[in-house]
Formats: structure tokens, C-alpha cells, sequence
């Protein structure tokens, strides 16, 4: 049995693989685990059905032989646990990874959610365009710290690890903002995971769901 | 030897046990790990020196003979999977114990951190008293999710883990805010965290240092 997850059947972000189920599938590519994936729509994320999966009615979860999970940091984690591949096998480095999945979804990622909250939520707000600037401020620290962090290795702590995949999938939700372009190094990190074979095959994946639900 | 963690010399919430040294304090006085403090100004924490343990210059980290990590998340999850008390033992359990650790630095705090954020950082906006009801509502929904799942158990999944821990530490951060109050069995699972003797043990230790350095 082959675990199965679930995604958005319309994802707001038009199949450019920003959205959460695209840790999990490209995770379970970079693994070789084959999967199935369960398509629900806003009304069904927020029905006691899936709210059963997922506390909060979000995507993605993961489904595997009685074991249900949510929150994209959790479920990459468990795969990573269960393959060879995406965690170092000495137990320093593969605590360093850890830090880095909980660095990527919670210090990184919190003054994004916050830019794409503005964008979404509160454009029609009087406030909108002079507050931008603060929030892209706010961002740009997190980003000049994990530059220079960084600075001119491939990945953040050695071989790549599911700390590169989750991070580099939080930076990706900020490729419209332009703010990337200012952290060559970091652009260039993310480039280097779009690159990945695994990861080719995982955003072909979101893609084909989004093509097949536009033509519908 | 014992490990080593790294807290603010002068908390800026006065000793009321907010900062993410909490978590590490709490989760090691749980499994009985003796441990050490290295009190570190706001300076300090900016400065190269620092920032080679914790890239974003914060707090807490975690030194433990040559490991260094950084994340509150990670930190109680190295804990918790070295020691017993913290996690279940079944691998199922053990997963979603996880799942509600990535939650509550994830999702959880998420909008937590905009509220307080909005207090210090968004004060003298013209837009702050407009704003704030955004924010608070943002945050309904999650505790409205949160309360719904809880239901009137005493903890998230089973038997307490670092998943309580984590989210009953995220969630104290709103206690000046009153919104816990709208929901009495968080209010109460909250309260259930604060009576546990790990937690008092180490909420007197934080005390202790800002009353130290308060006298001094």
C-alpha cells in the first residue's frame, strides 16, 4: 500500500508549486516512495471529514496504514525518518537537519505568511502600501541572516537534507515578491533544489493537477 | 557534562516565562536532564560569536558535547528523543506527537506572532487600532480549531508530550491578550501545563534570572 496524500483540486496558486503538498510529494520523490493523492476542494478541507485528517482543514496530510498525519514539517520529518536520504545518518548532523525543518516553518516562514496575508487579506485595506515596506523590511532581516549563513555552500549544513527541501520551499513562495533577487546566494539555493530530479518530477506532478482542473 | 542552553540576560517579558527558553527549561526539567545557563545581552546576540550557534541571533540554543543547535522546536525534539517522557513509544503515537509539535511553531504561533508584532513593532501606526481586530480574528480561528480538537481531554493526543509542551507554551504567549479566556478548555489545558512540577521547577529558574538581574 502506498501512502496517500491530499492537495488542493484547485490550488490557488495556478500549478506553481507553492503550495504545502509540494514539500510531501517532492520529500516522497527524493525517496523513491510511490504515493496516491486525495483532491479536495475549499468547502471539503473545512467539513468534519477532512477536519478529522487535519485539525485545522488544511492541506497536505498523509495517510499510511492506520497513520494519519498533518502539517507538512511533520510529515516530511516522518518520511525522512522511514527512507534513506534525506536525513544524515550521524546523529549531530541529522539533529543540525532538524533545526533546519523547524527554522524553515517557523522563523523563515512567519514573515512571509505575514507579506501573503497583507497581499491577500488586507490589499483593499487603506494602510496596504505604506505598510508593505515594513513587512518586506521584516522578511529581508530573516533573508540577510540565512545569506549570510549560507554564504557560498550548496546546501546549509552539509549534503543536502530535508532541512534544504523545507527551506527552499518556503523561499519559493516569495519568487512574485522579487525579494529573492536580492540574495544571489539564496536564489541560486533555490534554483539549485528546482533543479533536483526529484523535485522536477514532484512540481510535474501539482502541475498536471492543475492543467487537468483548468481544461475540466 | 551537562548541556548548555542560552537565555536572555534581560527578558524583555519581565520573567512571566514568554521567551523560547522556556520550552528547552521545561521539556529538560520533564526528563530530569540537569543543564546549564549562559545568559546572553541583546548585543551579545547580534554578534558573530553568537550568531555561529544560532544564525538568526536569538534565543535559546543548545550545546551539548560538539552538538550546537538552534529552534526551540528542535531543541526539545533532541531532548525528547533522548530521553524517555516525552514521547510515546509507538511509532504512530510518536508521529502525530510530532505532527502537533510543527503545529504550534507553525501554524499555531504563526498569527501570534503578528499580534505581537503589531504591539511592539506597529504601535504608532496610524493603522494599529484598525488593524489589531484583523489579527485577533486570524487567531480565533486557530484557537477555535485548537478548542474543537481538544474537546474536553486533558491533552492533544493521548498522554502528555513535547507536543503539549510546545503548544501550551505558544499559547501562554496570549495570555495578556485575553483571547485564551474565549476558550475555556485551552484556557484549562494551558493551566494543566503550568501545574506540572517540570514546569514550575523551571519558570522559577527563568524568575530567577530576571529578578537577579533586575536587583543587580
Amino acid at each position: 500500500m502506498s501512502p496517500t496524500i491530499t492537495a488542493f483540486a484547485q490550488s490557488p496558486d495556478r500549478g506553481r508549486g507553492l503550495a504545502r503538498d509540494m514539500r510531501v510529494r517532492w520529500a516522497l520523490e527524493e525517496v523513491g516512495q510511490p504515493y496516491d493523492v486525495r483532491l479536495v476542494s475549499f468547502a471539503e478541507m473545512k467539513e468534519p471529514a477532512h477536519r478529522a485528517f487535519h485539525p485545522f482543514g488544511q492541506i497536505p496530510t498523509y495517510e499510511d496504514a492506520g497513520l494519519a498525519l498533518f502539517e507538512s514539517g511533520a510529515i516530511v520529518l516522518h518520511i525522512a525518518e522511514r527512507h534513506a536520504g534525506l536525513l544524515p545518518n550521524e546523529a549531530d548532523a541529522r539533529a543540525r537537519a532538524i533545526a533546519w525543518m523547524f527554522a524553515a516553518v517557523g522563523t523563515v516562514e512567519a514573515p512571509i505568511i505575514d507579506l501573503q496575508t497583507a497581499m491577500f487579506m488586507e490589499r483593499d485595506k487603506p494602510w496596504h502600501e505604506e505598510r508593505l515596506p515594513l513587512i518586506k523590511d521584516r522578511i529581508r532581516d530573516r533573508l540577510g541572516e540565512l545569506s549570510r549563513r549560507l554564504g557560498d555552500a550548496d546546501w546549509l549544513d552539509g549534503a543536502f537534507s530535508a532541512g534544504d527541501l523545507m527551506m527552499a520551499h518556503v523561499l519559493r513562495r516569495l519568487s512574485v515578491s522579487g525579494l529573492l533577487d536580492e540574495y544571489p546566494n539564496l536564489a541560486a539555493y533555490v534554483a539549485r533544489g528546482e533543479a533536483r530530479p526529484a523535485y522536477q518530477r514532484a512540481f510535474a506532478d501539482q502541475l498536471a493537477v492543475f492543467t487537468a482542473a483548468s481544461s475540466g
